[in-house]
Parts: structure tokens; sequence; C-alpha cells
């Protein structure tokens, strides 16, 4: 479904622009997810929507970037929870796949175990812009009126084929927008928000999400990933090879060679895990990468946040008790939500990619969506899906 | 292919046991490798070999450990070079992939970016063992006459279910042995050495390698890697939903929530890498494991082991000249290397699993070979393989 | 020396800014280094101007912002050297002592163990500004046409005592003015830069530097050491407990139960080191924090940033040769390096508190300068100084 | 007070030997400790005993090996708590101060954040023995009937300068004997157990131990330190520069270019701290180390272990609840801890080295004891002490 004119792409992404502020449930979005294509991928049940918003409490917003002929870019926002999170701090944690990235924000969560604003994902020359937005929002919120230190946590991936990320066109404005935005259900992907100009194996990638929910004798706990596509390698749809029979993949021509890239997973859970086990947890994200054929090339900045919303294990900013009350999984039971978060990180992933249109942008660079009929004829070929 | 009594199993091991001694070229292994299956996992070439031994100078040594109903264990040894290993270090690093092990002498490695021992393999509970026998091994060493500190770098999985891992029998003299007895050329696989009483997705694990040498236009290095499978998950054959198909994975039933395991993976490479850039090499073999659909359960211990053997860059522990002239490859070189341990892990475990006889062992346990008819089909089923 | 009162400040202010724009060496300081009040730190001699500017190539620039009542911060850059820094990288590692703190770019510099940007420090809630200001200033140089990602280097200690943070009163223009202005020799210290409105063991703190140079027999390298002084614990000058005897430490008394604190570290070298022997390196400048009596207390952000300015060393972003040769010093010839290090943090952080005057900022608050006649009676009395 | 004779020696040692099993409180020891000789480290008061046994359930056992000429080593043992440490674990961290150590235990510890067994300290090369002593330990306790795996942790430095290091005379039986007569109390220090043969700054080193515990308002928590002393660098001892002033510290000449070493610290808290807090503890103590002039010189293998025996907190081996219930301490709660582990880690230090007697041994090597009467003149004119 290449796009064929700039005209007509200009039309496509209005459109798409203006779909998003539908009722989530009433727009039809031309290109399928996973599920819709009648991939199931891993053995576990999802959650409700699927998405990282069947953690209870999060939230997620966008900012969609798209001006002229070559600002492709945006923001995405996740919220772990409603109310003030500097006073109101989740336990968190970070975990680096491959560190060629400018994440801010990484080293005080590991220290202190835990998350004081939202989670921003932008592209790379716009890290400060939204760490300045982050601070912006929190020195404002009611409460927060003698807060002198902010610890914005912002990932990034470079969108810089398709975008004139030299110009920096993200704003502030842009940032507090998706904050305000921000909504639990179901989460628009493709080709939007901080997805909007990346490109992943070749493709143009973007914003996933997917999540697990464990049965009951497993914990019953739910896990939801949100992904920033941006990467390359060799790419498998449920274990089929894709990107070779598409002979599209990391080194295969010149091309390719220099095509990097990163990706930036946040993981979510409403399990009680402190900020040991959800750095272990945040490490299963990078292997659901690994799943897709993604290669964490040198030039990739792979980071996943981790962090848990279990409501008894918020952890306040100021507190008459200097003891804290704390439920944590005993170690035993992490295994199920390992599994959990590799799949859903893996079907996050997979997601972005179907859900993205083909986009073009900077100095006409176009990046095709994956395409949908040759899609369907390898996924069938390999029994995959079945129609 | 079940072995049907005890006798019979005795026999076929003592069988294997003998044939292990015959030169590696003969021996007529009844069950094939990944390769001989048909499969083609990953994009790159493979090394003369398929085995870590395709890096030049590597050896690998095994004792194997079958004795009565219940001692089915052994060790395995990597040796980066022929030489006094104390005196001439090569570069090295260690990533943990989930740090549920007793693997010794990590630190060291990890702070002075070398190794000077030999690498060994072997159980839980013998770690102690084997690092005594590689101090003995060193000390002995002619040079090494002053040495007082050797840092063993001891490996090991868990391989109680089949022997009787409280037991500890393994001696010193079976490490030495394995060092002695350490050869290049190809190496045997399956139920051997350290991977005599292993058990990987629920099915008989061991010994696995494979190889895989970039192209001269991406650097012309090898990289290969040598694995010690334990560990489960849902198992993927290049892609193929195996476990799924068997019915055979990580939460599906009972037993198979209480097996756990580990996997140590050892990657060498002729690329002129500094410890820095094999700690980054030794994160993309954990990637390899993922795509086996290994989850890293809580009770593994997954380590890998990166070593470089670039001649230029072996570090003398006594040395006139205080500073070294070394070559290292530059960052933007890495992202072949990445691809190469992906795929040459992914092929090692799944050689590991292929090239496994089943073997009954402590309490009557019995762990079944990887069953080959039922694989071949559900390969067949997911065009795989074509015959 | 107590400011009297506003006006007398504001005079002395300018005067002091004013000073600093005269030849260095012509500047006559008011308050003694550690070497002037006769102290001499460790055992190791200083280098030339025993500063970081020893390290051949290093310059240091400041921007001092004193506005009004409440404007009380500023900006230190320290450049590796005078070239494109993006095009020459310079090896790098970073050590985070206590992570409550905003470092940003640290994942990338440890992941490809290099440095493309000044570093600069600044106040907390400026740092997003810093980063616009680096990448601002990486795109505009010649040769950087095409460079669309800039990991931006910035430390940051809290001055929101003194200062009015949450005004974020640093500017990209700022920022590029230190940068532009940045010299080599002799360093001002004190209260001016990014130490304008640091505050250290209670006292003033403020921009310090030592250096160490190595006899000839024991590699003959210099270390340069610059520090952002604003932490806490029990002042110890050279050994002499000067935080007891004028009883303000902390945990001593209400006030200083609340002043919390960090302390940048930046550690310059022209030994050549790779990444990680400079992260070794880096963690030696946190042990000299530990002899200054500093506890890097929970609210800390003690984060040591190291490099190598060894020119064979110099890693360039492109380049034909993908096999780099570089110079190594064998690990045994580390522990001088490190006894430097340590030695010349402590010193740095004693002369960030001599040459700091008393400074009075946001909401009338004020930070004495560490009493210099009390101070030389302790010293006497302890008999590490003779007169 | 050097020992003239080799005779006069193993009288001594014998004797010494002999006192160590009189209750401890009637052991008249000869030299005193470092408040025993008027030094007050520090601004936070000891715990009763000023040892790591002043938390509460802690247990400490040596055994001494002096045997004909050239055997002088040991085993240290630190007991969490009384009862089944394989069945009840205790929260756990290890920092990594210079990792050229042998250190068994440590990835376990990190991964899982507890800690399963006793600490064991020897010498470097009979780390394998102690941990075949630990695990030979474990699995004969009532209760652990069906384990199958342990975590040795034994730590490490090395006498080989005093002792047959490459006979590897530590015996299982010796491990299990200071096991078996572990004991609360009052803890005998010097140059025993562990600490038998170990150098420090060029004196004889050994065991120390102190500790600290919190005033109420600031939390009431007690923190233990022991050390093994075994490490270089210029010795400063409450602040005074005593290794300057009796012109013995690194690089001062050949013999001291050559004297490396390490250092084990354990430190224990009644805290109610988590894994990430306890790391954080931990790195604390290497501050401590710094304080006496410590350079964790090239060589050194200097690791901090810590744990906490906060009863609410014991991690059950097998549990029913799969959520466990913690109580854990603030983030803001931890400075006072910090300056805790700071002091008693460098008091524990000092009185190694005080209580430690002059040892001759291996080759007739001589390490003599810190000289009191110099060191007496020395701390008098710093004004350390006042006679």
């Amino acid at each position: 479904m290449k796009i064929k004119s700039e005209i007509l792409f200009r039309i496509l992404v209005s459109a798409a622009w203006f779909l998003l502020f539908l009722p989530a449930g009433i727009v039809a979005q031309k290109r399928p997810s996973a599920r819709e294509l009648g991939l199931a991928i891993g053995v576990l049940p999802t959650g409700k929507w699927n998405a990282i918003t069947d953690v209870s409490g999060i939230k997620v917003g966008h900012s969609t970037l798209l001006k002229g002929d070559s600002v492709r870019t945006g923001v995405t926002v996740i919220l772990p929870h409603d109310g003030n999170l500097f006073q109101q701090k989740v336990p968190a944690a970070i975990y680096t796949g491959n560190g060629f990235g400018k994440l801010a924000g990484s080293t005080q969560v590991q220290e202190l175990g835990n998350l004081e604003s939202p989670v921003v994902l932008t592209n790379t020359m716009n890290v400060a812009t939204a760490m300045e937005a982050v601070i912006t929002h929190t020195i404002a919120q009611p409460g927060n009126e003698n807060v002198m230190s902010v610890n914005a946590l912002v990932g990034e991936t470079n969108d810089g084929w398709l975008n004139d990320i030299r110009g920096r066109h993200v704003t502030q404005h842009d940032v507090l927008d998706a904050i305000k935005n921000a909504t639990g259900g179901p989460v628009p992907e493709g080709s939007l928000g901080a997805g909007t100009g990346t490109v992943c194996f070749g493709f143009k990638g973007g914003i996933g999400t997917a999540s697990r929910k464990l049965p009951v004798d497993l914990g019953g706990y739910t896990v939801g990933v949100l992904v920033q596509s941006n990467f390359g390698g060799v790419l498998q749809v449920d274990g089929v090879p894709v990107g070779e029979e598409l002979k599209k993949f990391s080194f295969s021509n010149e091309l390719l060679n220099n095509v990097d890239g990163s990706c930036m997973m946040v993981v979510a859970t409403d399990a009680p895990l402190d900020s040991r086990n959800l750095h272990r947890l945040a490490k299963r994200a990078f292997m659901g990468l690994a799943k897709t054929g993604g290669i964490a090339s040198n030039g990739s900045g792979d980071y996943v946040i981790a962090f848990s919303t279990y409501k008894g294990n918020i952890v306040p900013h100021n507190t008459a008790a200097t003891e804290l009350q704390m439920t944590v999984l005993h170690n035993d039971e992490m295994s199920p939500l390992f599994m959990a978060a590799i799949e859903a990180t893996e079907e996050a992933i997979i997601n972005s990619l179907l859900k993205a249109e083909t986009v073009k942008g900077f100095k006409e660079h176009t990046a095709e969506a994956l395409p949908l009929p040759q899609l369907r004829d390898i996924l069938k070929k390999y029994n995959a899906i079945k129609k």
C-alpha cells in the first residue's frame, strides 16, 4: 500500500490524526494488529485491550507532529497513575540493552528504585525539550510548590531519516499536550506520537503495545508493554522469517548497512515488585525484542523502563513513617511474569510494524509500511496464520 | 527413541562413551545437528566445523561421568589457546543474564578485563572441585612456579534431576582429564561432559556448539559459541513453535512448573575486541537464548563468558613494557559480530537438544531426547525444512 | 568574612566577576588555596597549576549568574581538547557514587567508552538547557553538518538553597559563553560558574581543582580533577576534624539534617587508559571525596566523569580503518594513578571550600565561607600547618 | 614488639590461640583497640561491644592455622543468625570496590537480593575448600535434605607473603570448626582467623571490627562491620598521617611497590533494608576504607558484603504465601546509616592493625605490628590523643 504522492500522503495523515480523537472503539483503523491478522504470539492470554493500559490506572498520550515536507516526529507519554507522581512515586527500574541513546533520568531511578515523573518518549534531539516540559509540568502541580529537583525520565529514538531532526521541532507545548490528553483504554498504535518518524527492520515502525494477564494460579497479574520501534536486524513475525523472505534485513544490502536504530520499551505491571525484580522484568523485554529478530546493533539505544502500579507500594515523597510497609512478590513467583514480559514485548513490536502506515518525509525519504498482502502470504506459507 | 530398560541404557551410554574417544571425524553420531536436519538458522555462513573451535586455537575437552544408576554428570573445558593462559591472558568479559548461579571468577574478569585460566563447566555442586583443579593445573605449569593467585573461571548448571548432585561426584582428576584431552576440530555434542545430566525445555539437553564466519566486507571474523543447556521456556526451533506443538513448555503442567534451570554460554572470537566490546558481544548470546524460547526463569543461572583470541592483544602477566599496543575494532563494526553471536548461540542450543540422547538417571528420572520423527513433522508443517 | 549588607555583597560579586576576566595570573584572589594555606594533601607532587588544566590541552570555562536577590547559579565547562570533540572523541567512563542526580549522557558514555561533547556542569533544574546548548554548539561546528545525534554530557548539583532554582535562570547563551571563553592555565575557583550557589559541609562550596604529576618511575602521567562541591558530612581538612571542631556537621543540629547535596567530579589524565581503566580511576575520585568527610548522603548526586586525552587514542567518529591501534596501560601500572586521583580529588574539594567567598541569595539565605582564622587555628592545633 | 626468635614466636601464638578460648571478657589482650588508645573515630556512638556482634543475633567464629615455619592462615566466619540460613535467608547485597579477587557467590546474592549461607573469609587459594565446607554444612542441616543448590559466599585476601599459600593448607574441617565455634559478644581481633597472615599498609593486618548505634531520633539502628585487612596505601589513623610519619607507604620504596593486597568488609545491620539499600550501605564501607588511606590498588580485592538481620524481612526458602510483607526504610532515612557504615569500617580497619601482633612466617618474612610507642607519639603530635 505504497503512498503514491505527497498530496495523498498529507490527506491520509491528516485523516489518521483526526481519527485519533474519535472514541477509540469507533475508529476503523485500516491496518490490522497481530491478533487481527490471526497471529497468536506466545502462550499466555492478553489483557482486555491488549495494551499497556490493561494495567489498571495507566494512561497514554500522544502528540504527533506532521508539518510540511520534513517534520515527522512527536511525543508519547505514559502515566503510571492519575495522581501527583512526584508526591506518589512508583517502584521502578531501568535496563540498558544497548546504551547508544540519550535516555535521561536513568541513574536516579536505579539508585532510588522509583519513578517520580511521567515517562516521555520523543526523538533523540528533543530529549532536553521534553525534560523541560516534565519539569514545568511537575513544579506547576498543586502540592509541588516547594519542589526544587525533578528527575524527568525521557527516552528517545532517532527519527532522523524521515524527520528533520536537527530542527528540533518538538516544543514543550507538544509534551504538555500529550500529558494532558493521556487516557486509558485502547492505545492508538503505528505512525504517531514518538513513533511518527521511526523505521524498524527497514519498514515503517512506530508505537506498539500489547499485554498479558496471568492465569490466577500463576498470580493473576497483568503485564503491559509499550514500544517505540526504530531498529534493525532480521525481522521475524511470530517466528516466521519475514525479513529473509522479503530480502530486506541488516547487511543484506548497502542501504540496510546504514540504517541503524533503537527501541524504547516501557513495561508496566500491577504485580507487587520492588525495583530489583522490576529490573529483572525489564531485562525480559529485551528478550522479547530479540525474538522479533532485533540485534541491538551498535548504534541502538535499547532501554527498558519498568514500573509497578501496585497500590500498596506507592512511595510517598514525604512521610511521617520512616519505615514503609511493602508487599513484595517472592522471587520464585517471577518466572510467569518474565514470560509475560517477553511475549508482550514481542507482540508490541510486531503491532508497531503492522499498524504503521507508509510515511514520506525528510529529503523525500520514504519508509514503506510492512506490505500486508506479501506478509499474509509469507505467514501462510509458514503456517503461522490460516487464511 | 525412548530407552526401555536400564540395561539397554547402560549399554548405550557405554557405547557412546567409547565412541567419544574415536577420532572425531569417524564417529557416526546417530542424531543429526540442526544443519543435518535441514535447518539453516540465521542468515550468516557457519565456520568450517560449525563449532567454537572454528575460532583458531581453541580446544574443547570433556569428561563424562556415568556411574551406576545415579551419576550422570561431567566436565567440559574450553581452552582459549594452547599456551600458558596465566602468563598469556586473553581479553574477556562476562554477562549475567540471570544470576541464580554459582559462576566463580566473574568479578575479576570484569575488573581486569581478561581471563587467565581454562573455562570450566560442570554441575552446581562441583564448582569448588573444578576451582581446585584449575588451581592445581595452573600452579603446576612451567613458568608459574611463583603464582600465588589464580582466578579460576568455573560455570555450572544444575543436573540434579538426572544426577545425584548432592554426592558431588566430579573429582579434580575429571577436570584435569578434560583439560588434558582437549582438542580442536569437531566438537562432540549432546549428553556428555558438563551436559551429561542436563535437561532443556523438558527434553534432554547438553552440550551444543555452532559458529559464524563473517563475510570479508563485514570484517571476516569468526564467532564461535558453546553452550551447556539446562533451562526452560517454550521451545522454538528456528522460529517453529515446537514446544507448543508438543504441548510441553513452562507452566503447561504441574511438572514443568517445577523444572527450572540454567544455561552457560561461552562466546569466542578472533576479532580484536577489548573487554568492553566483549561484554556487549556476550549480551547478544543471551538474545540468542531468547530466540529458542528460553525465558531466563527465576531459578536460571544464565551467564555468558566471552573472550577474544586475537593474537596481538594477548595480555602478558609480566611485562617490561608498561604501555601495551592493542588493536581494537571500531564500535561501528560491532553489529555484524552481534548478529553472529545471536545466530551461533541459537543454533548451539538447538544442536545441544538435537544431539542429546535420552538419559535415565537419579531416582529413575528420565529425560527424553527431543523426539526426532515428531520434530521433523512439525518442522515440515511450518515449512522450516523441506523433507 | 561575612558579607554585611546586600549592597556590599553586590559590589563584591561584581568585582569578583570582573576580575575573572583579567588574565588569571594577575588576579589577586583574596582567599588561599590549600597549598597557600600550608597544607600538603597526600604524598604525590602537583602539576604546574595544580589544576585540571595541567593535563595538556584541557580548557575550562565559567559563566556566573548573579542577578538581583535570588539568582546565584552558573555553568562550568571542561573541554578535553581544542578540536571538534564529536569528530575526535576521547575515551571516557562514568562512575556513579550515589545516583540521586540528573546527569545526562551517562549510559552512552558507558556503552561506547567515549565522550563526544564538552563536559558541562550547572544546576539541577537547568540540565535540559545545557543539553540544548551542547547540541546547538555541536551541530553548528564545521564538519558536523550531518550530525543527527549528540550525546550531551551534563552534570549538576542543586543550588536551590542560595539560588531561585525553580526559575531556571541559566540560558543556552550562558552555556555557549562558557564554552567559548574556556581557557587553559590557572583555573579560577570558589563561588563561580556551576559553583556559584553551592553549599558544602554547611559552608559555601563551589568549584575547586587540583592535580598530581606522577614521578617518571611511576609513569610520569598527570591526573587533574575539577569538582563542583555541594554536599554534606563531617568536614575533614587534610585529616583534621574541622567539622567537629566547628560543631557543624551532618546530624549535629536540625538545620544540617536538612542540608543535603551532591558532588560532580571530573577526572582527566594523559595516561593511555581505555574506558575500563578510566572507570576504575573514576571510582578513586569517590574515595577522595570520602577523605574530606563526605558521606554520599541519600540525596546526593555524586558522579565522576573520567576521560583520557592521550593523543594516540582519540576515537574518530568516521574512519576508513575499522581496526584502531591503541595504546593501553597495563593494569599493573594503575595503582599510582589511583593514588593521584584520590589525592587530587581530596585537594580539589578542599580548594573549592577555601576559595569560596560567603554568598547571600535566595530567601536571604546565606552560606558562610569556611572561616579562615578559625580554620587556621584548628589546623595548627592538629599540627597540619605550622603557622 | 618485634618477635625475636621462631621459638618465642611459637610460644606466643600458642598462648594467643589458647587465650581465644577463654571467656572473651576475661582475656587480657596486650594490644589496645582504637578506643583503648584514646581515639574516637567519627561522631556516632558505638554499640555495646563495638563489634559486628552488636547487631543482634550475629555470631563470629575463627579457625587459626599456625603450623611450622610457613603456615600462617585461617578462616573467619560470620553467621547472620542462629537458624537454618538456607531456609531462612537474609536480605543482602555485595559491592565490588576493586574486583581483583576470588569472591564466590556474588552474582546470586545480587540477583536474588539475599544470602543463604554463612559468610566465610579465608585465603585466596582456599576459596574452593571453604565453598566445599559451606556446601557440606548446608546439605547436612536438618531440613535441608532435598537441597541441591547452595550459594556459598566465600571471600578472601592473599596472605601469600607470610603463608605458604600454594600449599592450600585450610581444610573443610577448619571451616566447619569456625562455623561450629561461632559466638556472639566480644570478637577477638588481630592476627587470627582469616587475618592470621595478612599485611596492611606494610604492617601486620588482620581481623578488626567496630559498630555504631544510631541515636533514636536517627532511627536507633545498629551497624556492625568486620574486616579482613590486607591492603596498601598511605596509612591515616583517625586522620593522622601515620604512614608518612613512619615513612612507610605505597611507592615510598621498592618493597612497598610490590606489596599489594585486598580488604574484605562485612557490614551488618538490624535496620529494615532491602538489597538495593544494602548495596548502597555496602558502598559506604568502601568510603571507610578510603579514610584509612587505602587506595584500592590494582591488585586489591576489595569487596563489601552487607546484610540485614531485621526479623520481619527474613526470606523463607519455601513459602505458601507468594506475596511477602516486608518493612523497608524510606530512602530519606539512609544517610545516618551511611555515616555509621563509614565510621565503623574505618575503625574496624584501624582496630585490625592495632590488635595484630607481629608475625613471622613463610620464607622467614616478617610483618611487624604497627609499633605502638611510635604510634602514640605521632598521634599525640597531631593532637589525636591526649596522652
